[in-house]
This record gives structure tokens, C-alpha cells and sequence, in this order.
């Protein structure tokens, strides 16, 4: 629903647009985990390969990924809120610890900043019917990726405000897909994008989505709810 | 996305819709996994005992849940497939071990079958802005609420064909929600509906969206691809 830079770090930092390396201001350098790992299928890994080769000339932009929405702030900034080495939440799509049970992805973004693709193993857990992802790990991965873009785009904290999705063949549990996201048009603080979820070699359309995301100011967000 | 009753038991009990108890055939008793635990707030317990109480009259029908989506199997299926202690898969909704840290949840089905309220913990691994729920897993929430009522309109599997969501208002972490799904229309094999994602008070409406459910064949599932 939301992403954000980050109170007094609005340029595009968050989701490691434009993220500087962990600084010695950071006790804690979060692990970029947007690369491969023993869960990685090899067709994973290999479309992963294909997708940085691409990436060499600079059209395109591997983006790291971390276990914590907070990690995504620069350093200065975690230092200053307390929060480097608290325990507690975590991105949704990193909430699972074993390797390849749960979502495993590298979004890269276009140099236009107007695109963004998802490459992304979903796992065993993110099962719905037996053998199948999902509707909710779609959705997931789907408003990520759109979100990653929109943030490309706002170069400021969005937040989703519509998200539509056809779902058009069952995603099987272990599948490698690709989610390609687009901005369509940016009218003000309205910014309209679109996003497929095919099979790696484009024979299979699973799902089709719009989203509407608005640009918001950066607020302080309130406490978590106690729990 | 998919909700089946499984091959063989098309009757509604999937979901644990008149499901009955474990009985001598099953070797492992999955564990109900819709009830109080350690992880859940005194918000989260005080609105389940509410829930229970209005229940109490048969107008409503707390749904068991459980960690694996074959678990909502009759227990002469799972035998009959041999998956009973096989470990693996998981439904999305029940990924993270850790007891108040993801998704936790009651469903409820009213007796009419066409409606059902989803009391739902939102946990701090469920996070995307930081201190809010991730819009996936608000929108994991939602497929969850009106499939399962999908499932008792069709009293046959089901998968979702479109989801529509707007996000009104973020979800803070660790909120307790209410997500109040209803049958709107049912023509042929199309079921229509709509859910409302609000605090438990119902002073915000925090998103509301509209399904497509189609009512499909029972298939065997592909086999899953290999990790």
C-alpha cells in the first residue's frame, strides 16, 4: 500500500533507488537480498543471469532488497530514529526465513525510471490451492513491483490507491515469473501504471493488473498498534 | 487465486466448511490454527469472543483453519494421496511460525452461506511503509474473506478471476480489522462480491473492493515446479 523514502530522505532512496552503500554511520549493514541464494531454482538463477547480463549497458538497474522496510532508509536516518538493530517488522515479501520458501525476487528498473520488472520464485509457502500460488502472493508481488515504479517515478513517498488485477491462469507453487510494470500516465499526484505477470518465456500470461498510486507528503508514521 | 474442495469431495469442505472432526484414518490431526495463541492482542481476543458469542445462536459459524491447504482435505483424500506428514507447501495466510508475527485470523460464515467476516491480527511481518500493512497482504486478506465465501455460495472449488481493491486508509501494523464479505450476484458459474475492510469499531473503512469468482471443475494439480 505505502512506500516511502523516508522523512527527510525524499529523493528516490527507498527500495535502494539511488541507495548509497552501508556507511560506517550504520552498525548494522543490512543484506541486500535481491541475489541468488540456495533457494534459487536454476531457472531462476539463470534468468537472473540473463536479466543483469541486459543490465550491463546500463538500461536497466538491479535494485537491492532487504528484510526490513526500514532498511531501506539511508543510514544517517536509522541511526537518527534508534531503529538500526530493533528487532520486529518486515516487508511482507521477506517475512519467511527459509530460502525459497517464500517470495524470492530481484526487481530491476529501466533507466527511463518509467519500468520496472520483477523477476520472482515463489515458493511452497505462498500456496493457495494445493499446487497453485496464491491470489494474495499475485497481488503481493504485483503491488511491489508497480510500487517500485511509481516510487522511480515520484522520486517521493506513494502510496497505492487502486489496484486491479485479472487473473487470467493459476500461477504453479514453484514458478518463476516475470511481473513487468510501466508508468501509463502521471497526472499531478496521480500516477497510473500497469503491470503483467508471464512466464519467463513470455508462452503464458498469468495475470494482468492496473494501479493508481498517489504521491503523498511524508508523515511520521504512527506507533504499530500493540500487539 | 484457487479454492478447492479437492477431487472427490466436492462438497463444501474446503475451508473446513462441515468439516468433520479428524477421525482414525488420519494419521497426523492438522491443528486449527483459528483460535486465541500467545500472538494474539486483547483487541484481537476480545472481538473473537465476540464473534463467538453472536455465533452462539447458529446465525454464524466460526471456520477452523489450518498451515497447509491440503489440510482442508477430508483426511480419506490426504490418506488416499499420501501427503498427510509430508511437509511443504503452506497456505500463504499461515507462512510465518512465529504466533502473532503475520496473518492472524478467524473466518466466519453466516448461516445463509453468502456471507462471510474475516477478524483479522495484522502482524509487524506483514509490513510495506514502514508501521503499515503491506497493500498485498491487505490484499491477501481480502481474496482470503470473499473466496472462502465464494466457496460456500459454489459448494465446489473456485478461483478468483478479478480482484479490485481500493485502499482508503493505511493499516497500521498490528491492527486488528474486520474484513465483512457478501455474495452480490450469482449467474451460472460467476459469483460477484464485494468486502469491506474496516477497525473493529467500524469508525474507518480502511478498503473495499469487488471479486469475481468463478466456479471451475475439479482438476489434479499440475505438480508443483521444481525449486
Amino acid at each position: 500500500m505505502w512506500r516511502s523514502c523516508g522523512a527527510g530522505a525524499r529523493a528516490a532512496v527507498a527500495h535502494g533507488l539511488g541507495r548509497a552503500p552501508p556507511t560506517a554511520l550504520c552498525s548494522v549493514s543490512p543484506q541486500d537480498l535481491a541475489v541468488p541464494n540456495t533457494g534459487w531454482s536454476a531457472a531462476m538463477c539463470e534468468q537472473f543471469q540473463r536479466l543483469l547480463r541486459r543490465a550491463a549497458d546500463g538500461s536497466w538497474r538491479r535494485i537491492p532488497s532487504y528484510r526490513r522496510g526500514l532498511d531501506y532508509l539511508p543510514e544517517v536516518v536509522q541511526m537518527a530514529v534508534g531503529v538500526v538493530t530493533r528487532p520486529g517488522p518486515r516487508l511482507f515479501l521477506r517475512s519467511v526465513d527459509e530460502e525459497g520458501a517464500g517470495f524470492e525476487y530481484a526487481i530491476f528498473l529501466h533507466a527511463s525510471g518509467h519500468r520496472t520488472q520483477c523477476l520472482c520464485q515463489l515458493g511452497p509457502y505462498l500456496e493457495g490451492h494445493h499446487g497453485f500460488a496464491h491470489g494474495g502472493a499475485i497481488a503481493t508481488l504485483i503491488d511491489s513491483t508497480v510500487g517500485t515504479c511509481a516510487l522511480a517515478v515520484a522520486k517521493a513517498s506513494v502510496m497505492t490507491a487502486k489496484l486491479s488485477i485479472s487473473y487470467l491462469a493459476p500461477v504453479p507453487v514453484g514458478a518463476v515469473v516475470v511481473a513487468d510494470s510501466r508508468m501509463e500516465r502521471h497526472e499531478g499526484r496521480k500516477i497510473f501504471l500497469s503491470c503483467h505477470v508471464r512466464d519467463t518465456k513470455r508462452d503464458t500470461l498469468y495475470a494482468e493488473a492496473t494501479a493508481l498510486f498517489i504521491q503523498v507528503e511524508d508523515t511520521k508514521p504512527p506507533p504499530a498498534a500493540s500487539l
